[in-house]
């Protein structure tokens, strides 16, 4: 089978396409396990070294230039993982840019999936950004979602058009309202949640960090490992499993950036912990405080859906695939 | 003031496009009131007599072009009332027209509105449509609108555009979830929701009627009046009424079909109920099955939004202007 990840060249879209190919299968709607035979990333750009597999082969173009996509994905593909995204700090910056990438691409990508000759199953990367304040102390599976950010609109936009085309049997659609991914490795992204990984990051790499917001911001959080199980599972579970609403918030953990700071002292000591330093910043304070922080998940949990079991042990694998040398 | 109304030609656009005028002026951002100097209606077409009043054009093309979109509007629009729209039953059986219509027309006029000089007030027609089972019994406030048709997914896009579009400062947006309205007169149009004006007008005027749902299928309903008055309040409400949020569930009354034709018995005798003929149809109770009957509206109560006194008085309304034969 040909498998299409959008955004596959970035670090969430680089997890996925390697647990994709050490599992070498997936499902389709007749419930049989077929062989991957190819996976195609899509992405704006490619920095840096990509993991490499002769099934794998990377594609640089405009998520939101319907006829390339159409060269891309053909009439043969049988299964998307839709990661690519302007984040929230870049859609509320450029609005333009935001609504061509996030609306007209995930438009473009589903109605080219339509045009597919088997029904393709199609996961979209959708966040917990669709809710914005004022909100219930505790976000439940019926909280109604009202984005007060860009980026969270046109998330829930991508959510409702994939929920009516898998409605209208155009394809089989499941949208994941991740939590905020923590730790993201490398250079620091324009998502306006960036400091939740720094503060992990930049101390374990010895380097200062400067965080947006007061100690006692709480963020809903998972770890990239359970996001891309979580991918998974959400493409392998039968069309039966999603019900008459194909938008789910995903398991995570609530955390707040004094918890943080306590879980890289553990993991990295007082040395990295001293790296740290709060000077809130009016800009992202107005996009994150509009975030919902508890998240009650029932039906996530229900489903099966895999949840992290503390930030200790997140920062942990972390540290030992990117900061080896911390703790020795 | 230069006002626009989309959809002018239609039933409600011709009802609203009367009161504007007996009104004679509207309410700015500044909280002053200005005259209305000009009304222009736009609609795909337009049949049999028109309201005529010298403030009042009407201009015939499609709401999804934007080079049309924006010669109509020009730079100097102050006021949009967006009611053009496929209908339920249209965008169910023509899926790329409802997309054109409902979400591309609506994101033109927005986009439009966004280069206006002034910063113009939008009220835009929105539906209960946006809510699908499963639904609460008594669907509130805080409901979470899960559209399980294209029509209330393409009007929940068109809300969530029409906030972010508010939240960034390009407009003033205000979103109305009519309920089904009753009774238009004339012909049926493609909702799915005709029958329940079906289920009065045609008996009134002599006609048999089929009704395509059982006795007991309740609808959540308005008169024409309460909602051309609700889209003046909605216009003239000072912007901070609305808060974060601009999607509002409207005020109506909960209708069985059994009820309305005990009304129609009471307006217009043994002879017009004997015209009412039930015979339920499978693909109209797919999408009326899904629509919610029942609301609390605390928020648009306390905002001063009408609601209907009884079914009855909206037979009795109806009568007097379309059937003034009936009760002589």
């Amino acid at each position: 089978m040909k498998v299409i990840v959008t955004g596959g060249a970035g670090f969430l879209g680089q997890l996925l396409i390697r647990a994709l190919c050490e599992r070498g299968r997936l499902s389709r709607t007749d419930g049989g396990q077929y062989e991957i035979q190819q996976i195609v990333s899509i992405d704006q750009a490619q920095a840096g070294p990509l993991f490499v597999d002769e099934r794998v082969s990377y594609v640089v173009g405009d998520i939101a230039n319907p006829t390339f996509l159409s060269h891309v994905l053909g009439r043969d593909t049988d299964s998307v993982f839709h990661l690519a995204a302007v984040v929230s700090g870049g859609a509320e910056a450029d609005f333009d840019l935001g609504m061509r990438v996030n609306l007209d691409g995930t438009r473009a990508l589903l109605e080219i999936c339509r045009a597919q000759t088997a029904r393709p199953r199609v996961v979209f990367a959708s966040s917990v950004a669709v809710f914005g304040a004022p909100l219930p102390d505790v976000v439940s599976d019926d909280t109604a979602p009202r984005p007060q950010t860009s980026y969270g609109t046109q998330k829930l936009i991508g959510e409702c058009l994939l929920n009516d085309y898998a409605r209208k049997g155009f394809l089989d659609g499941r949208a994941l309202r991740l939590p905020t991914i923590v730790v993201r490795p490398g250079k620091a992204n324009a998502a306006a949640s960036g400091f939740a990984s720094a503060i992990i990051r930049e101390p374990l790499a010895g380097c200062e960090v400067t965080i947006p917001v007061p100690r006692e911001t709480a963020m809903w959080v998972s770890s990239p490992q359970s996001a891309v199980a979580a991918f998974i599972h959400a493409h392998e579970l039968p069309e039966a499993a999603w019900g008459s609403y194909r938008a789910l918030n995903l398991p995570g953990l609530t955390v707040t950036m004094a918890q943080a700071l306590e879980a890289l002292r553990e993991v990295g000591g007082e040395a990295a912990a001293a790296r740290v330093r709060f000077a809130p910043d009016d800009g992202i304070m107005r996009i994150v405080r509009t975030w919902p922080t508890r998240f009650e998940t029932p039906r996530a949990d229900a489903m099966g859906f895999p949840r992290d079991a503390d930030l200790v042990g997140i920062v942990r694998a972390y540290a030992r695939q990117y900061a080896p040398a911390v703790g020795r």
